[in-house]
């Protein structure tokens, strides 16, 4: 079966993004210093059209990230912050799902992205997304709350956390509100570029099994 | 000059120690699952006076540890909690300065511990601190809560964290309060060992550099 995967970048006080997000400023004060590892990439400027870039050896994780995922799950608020800036041309190239409460019509945008909005949680919204993905994987997107929820629900198979150090201070915490986990992490593989640790866990539903 | 190191274990939420810590259980609930990568170690066991082990990619760290320090840092609840489970041998072999609002006497333990109790301030123990540790290097052992005022205040030169892959849900929180740090930090080393990935970061005072 395909597996359930979210990668993101974490700032060393466990930010994902900065205070006080908004429309103007979807990732908050200073987020976008979380993802600058990532925008000057080979891999990254490929897969959005751009020229250029650097290549490290990081480079071959952003060309799996985007070649393995089959279609995307978002939270409602990530959506409605972000999908002004993603355009016509989203950077998905797949069908997205988006968890929220109310019911809207499918949209289709250019380059194989849709957006399809759920109403009915996080597990019909991975059955749906595991459909569309077919022998691909999901990639739960974000935002924090919406992969804590597929970690808490036992549903995430794999978590890349791209560790950048600097601290935010304040914003959305990737880990917040889950409880003591002792054996749901396991450390599969460890990769740096420059100033960025990108550590790949494997993760196993709580009770389900005991780290070796 | 000598520097001033700081190396400690945190989970993926950030904790340095679990929740509900007391004298009966110092390093708060499961807060011994972030060093159980520590204690299996052959050379920390060497320090302690423990025979086996097991030699990883992290044992020469550790080793360095040890060498390097000669004169440690600690925060006054630290001491409290731990000093009674350190007993008369403890495992510092150097001068150590706890930080607190209590004049006490000196106290000289088994092994090259001496426990020095200064009540002026953070500028003040590292001042004796220097003074003790010579050539070598000054550690700052914890708890949290005097890791961040040492980074605050720009005197921290080197940060070692050990990403424990375990969620503690609650407990101490090492970057709790410290403002958004963008240009202080710098990855400069990862060792992974078996579970644990370790980065050495260097510090640098806000302001007095810009990260390359």
């Amino acid at each position: 079966m395909s597996k359930v995967f979210a990668q993101i970048s974490m700032s060393l006080d466990g930010y994902v993004a900065g205070p006080n997000d908004g429309p103007e400023n979807p990732l908050g004060e200073n987020g976008e210093s979380l993802h600058e590892w990532i925008v000057g990439l080979d891999s990254w400027r490929r897969a959005h059209g751009l020229e250029g870039g650097e290549e490290s050896a990081v480079s071959p994780l952003v060309d799996e990230y985007i070649s393995r995922s089959g279609a995307t799950i978002l939270g409602r608020r990530m959506f409605d912050l972000g999908e002004p800036h993603w355009g016509d041309d989203p950077p998905y190239h797949t069908p997205v799902f988006i968890l929220t409460h109310r019911k809207r019509p499918q949209q289709t945008k250019l380059g194989g992205t849709t957006y399809n909005f759920i109403t009915d949680g996080v597990s019909a919204a991975l059955a749906r997304a595991r459909d569309a993905a077919g022998d691909r994987d999901v990639s739960v997107a974000g935002g924090a709350n919406v992969i804590g929820q597929f970690i808490a629900a036992g549903l995430l198979d794999e978590l890349d956390l791209h560790i950048v150090p600097i601290l935010l201070g304040g914003g959305a915490r990737l880990f917040d509100g889950l409880p003591a986990m002792l054996n749901t992490f396991e450390q599969a593989e460890v990769i740096t570029s420059p100033g960025v640790t990108h550590v790949r866990l494997s993760v196993t539903p709580a009770g389900a099994g005991v780290r070796s």
